[in-house]
């Protein structure tokens, strides 16, 4: 089997934007950037990465694809992340153990349970 | 930093079905499965991986998230997706190195140039 994963593209009306906001949110590493590109990975070698590439149009409609972030610290890491920019989305989840936030885009993720309650 | 890229989920009118087709395409393995969710991973302990969960509503746009996929022989890669049910998709990308397909559900992805080529 020769395929391999190599990254998640997000569609970004500002790649290097919203880009340089998700390496902050991860604290990973940009390995490429251009006007119309922007790469991150959570180090240089370790596949998949994220890319950021520009696209037309606006978010419509709610993604069908979505990140999920283990956190350490659930509550911590979300106020962190609502800090920088993020903001809390209602899909109709309901209460669960988990909370979705969108990126400065409008891109819903979710901050999973704590890795310790997980555990 | 205490976040950690724990899965990409995607949207599924039938998780299993299109989770097993995922699980195929990339030859990987289940780690959790469910009425409602098919979780997959390169290896059992590796992350990310995918996770589909059941959702409502059929895709409706070209999707704002997708996945990259790195071959070691890039139509070879592609004619063996064909055959496993992905279509080609024109989503405006003109002459490239990669190649667009969606999965069964439609979900977008490319595959990229051969790795051999871009060393």
């Amino acid at each position: 089997m020769g395929l391999e994963w190599e990254q998640t593209i997000i569609d970004a009306a500002d790649p290097a934007r919203l880009g340089e906001w998700w390496r902050t949110a991860l604290g990973w590493v940009v390995v490429d950037a251009s006007d119309d590109e922007f790469e991150i990975r959570a180090s240089a070698d370790r596949l998949p990465g994220l890319l950021f590439g520009r696209a037309d149009g606006s978010k419509t409609v709610k993604n069908r694809l979505h990140l999920d972030l283990r956190p350490d610290d659930r509550d911590a890491e979300v106020e962190r992340l609502i800090a920088l920019g993020a903001r809390p989305v209602d899909i109709g989840q309901g209460e669960q153990t988990w909370v979705v936030l969108a990126d400065p885009e409008g891109n819903e993720f979710c901050v999973l349970s704590s890795r310790r309650d997980d555990a």
